[in-house]
């Protein structure tokens, strides 16, 4: 299986640096042979971490070869010192390689405010480009876990005027220990030959729809990063907004960052469950959204799911509680398509079905506000025992 | 110590009709001897209810004699049927009382989405208004009750111009495993004669520096209500806008309904800690809330106080994705005076006076943005396994 995780001109590897203290891969590279066209999505929180920072500032340039990756310490919240030590991973990759250090990115994830142990990256950075290769990217992806209990790899093939043409991502979670925060990551690889402003408007449109449709927690991370870098080699005829080809190229990235973006959530801290939000009939988009994420968010709503618990009043509290108008008669709520409110008021006789449903690891909440035409989905996880057990550990 | 909970004038009961399956007291009515000046504050949410939208076109008249109330049933998401229900509750202690159904209120808090058991209510009203009594309060406090784990009353007394005045109120936490919701109920009642605009404004303002500056788990009930009855049989002068005594009224309504929120947040449904959330040099009132609340309500923030993890990393990014202007550089963060977080970076040597800090029952945090002036104060509990257990379990 493993063998067959490879993307035409893309190398990677993923070691241990001693950062985690139990030994576990923490350091990770990932390398294209030329330089990539290359766009991210990275966080909106006030207070970005210093990696975020740095690719932000080079990404501008839309080309990238390298991305350095370390675990176990999110470089955020430490200053101008935190900077430095980004640009130090950099510099150092950069030499090794023999590229520029404007096409190498920084990644970190792990607890925010503690000083990063620098010299340990820097003394393995040879050994890390050493270790590049093409079967290297599931040794990546280890080395940017943290509590994810299973590795998130997904890789698709299409075929473009005759084209073989590979998308592979990887990603982490939202779910740690040792770091004690909620980081996504998430690196997107892809031969595809592909015009700046189209990579630019796709990726966005399929990190909206994905990474930025789930919520395990509803923390918004410091380092949260989503990075594609397409390197050409499958010489295709540059896609563009006005090719055939783009949708077909659109939806296979939509299928590997919505199924990564399922992953994170069925591996959220302690999940159990994954529930699918839909929210129809809505005036406004941010209507649907924030109705969506009022369910997605509560933890009464994901408590009850947890204990497998039919309560559905508390999705009617969460629906009243965003502020958006509303009429309750036209509202209508649906759990896998049993009717559950509607008409201003419960549906009865539905209890044992119900019942059933609940049990399922996979459920699917219709909402129907009845106010318009617009709508959203998005993915949520439960909140069990194991959440709470995870993020009260003190371990440092 | 309960014969002293009285007020002039007031009288009050709580007895068991049959709601809660387990024999519980169920069921309270608090009567004032004399019509009272009345105003209340109720949910926003789009799904109030039966007895809040019953009360909400009553309470315009500003005249209350009685409120009646029952705990096992939220009467909310129930239609027409749920609204008559409510209706014939108020209409029978009018009978009974032999006063204007339209000086009657309605309160519920219990599952939601379930027919009220009117039969029940209705059958025990009788006996409801033969045990009222001087005494009574403790016993209609105990009626309302669900999974809380003390009663909440509160009691102060005042001195305007000679004549004593008495503020005493009741509350309900969010915390129940019966109903399965979390609804705030809180009833004051006094003896002050104090104008309908002037008990209006001080009351808002009374409710929104306490019971709208809590969260326990963020989530907005249907039945949210707060009511206050002032009888006037202290005799006093007329408070109004221009009376000398205003402010010591404000100053003990606010003791009041501060206490009482603070009960509700240390019996938050498995609540272990009691935190203070102060945010200081924010631009607006509106910035100050808003980061409050992000603090407040970030499940890893509240699971990190539970653990006693001095985790303040989860604080900084909570702050930072509120989407408000700032200035990482300009922020600091202070546990207990302990400062964490100042000049964009973390503040080293004090994890030894950190650790002591966490292990305490309250525990304050500071925010200072550096933007402007203004601020807000808000209380949160943390969550816990506890919280969990309660909120995952299916009773019905």
């Amino acid at each position: 299986m493993e063998k067959n995780i490879r993307i035409p001109g893309f190398l990677a590897n993923g070691i241990a640096s001693g950062i985690k203290a139990d030994g576990r891969k923490d350091l990770s590279l990932i390398y294209s042979r030329v330089p990539a066209q290359a766009t991210g999505v990275f966080t909106t929180n006030r207070f970005k971490a210093a990696p975020v920072i740095l690719d932000m500032e080079r990404i501008k340039s839309g080309c990238v070869q390298a991305i350095v990756i370390n675990s176990g310490n999110a470089n955020a919240s430490t200053g101008d010192a935190g900077y430095e030590d980004a640009c130090a991973m950099s510099r150092a990759v950069s030499q090794v390689l023999k590229i520029d250090e404007d096409l190498v990115l920084v990644a970190s994830t792990g607890v925010i405010g503690e000083k990063l142990p620098v010299e340990k990256v820097l003394a393995n950075v040879g050994s890390l480009v050493e270790g590049l290769s093409e079967e290297g990217l599931p040794s990546a992806e280890e080395g940017i876990m943290t509590t994810d209990r299973f590795p998130k790899i997904e890789l698709r093939t299409i075929t473009l005027e005759g084209k073989e043409i590979t998308i592979c991502g990887i990603a982490k979670g939202a779910g740690m220990i040792e770091p004690n925060m909620a980081t996504m990551l998430s690196f997107i690889m892809t031969d595809a030959k592909i015009e700046k402003d189209c990579l630019e408007s796709v990726f966005r449109e399929s990190v909206q729809r994905s990474f930025n449709a789930i919520s395990v927690d509803g923390c918004m991370s410091t380092n949260d990063t989503a990075i594609i870098m397409a390197n050409g080699l499958a010489k295709n005829a540059s896609i563009n907004e006005k090719s055939a080809g783009l949708q077909i190229f659109r939806e296979a990235l939509f299928d590997v960052t919505m199924s990564l973006a399922k992953s994170i959530v069925r591996d959220g801290e302690g999940a159990t469950k994954l529930i699918e939000i839909v929210v129809e009939g809505a005036e406004t988009e941010s209507d649907a959204k924030k109705v969506a994420y009022a369910v997605a968010r509560s933890n009464l709503v994901k408590t009850a799911f947890f204990g497998e618990d039919p309560n559905w009043g508390r999705i009617m509290s969460a629906i009243g509680s965003t502020g958006i108008e509303l009429s309750p008669e036209s509202v209508e709520l649906y759990f896998e398509g049993i009717p559950l409110f509607s008409g201003g008021k419960g549906v009865e006789g539905n209890v044992k079905r119900l019942a059933e449903v609940m049990k399922k690891d996979a459920i699917g909440v219709l909402i129907r506000l009845g106010m318009g035409k617009k709508s959203f989905r998005m993915y949520a996880s439960d909140l069990s025992y194991e959440y709470v057990k995870i993020n009260s550990l003190y371990t440092s």
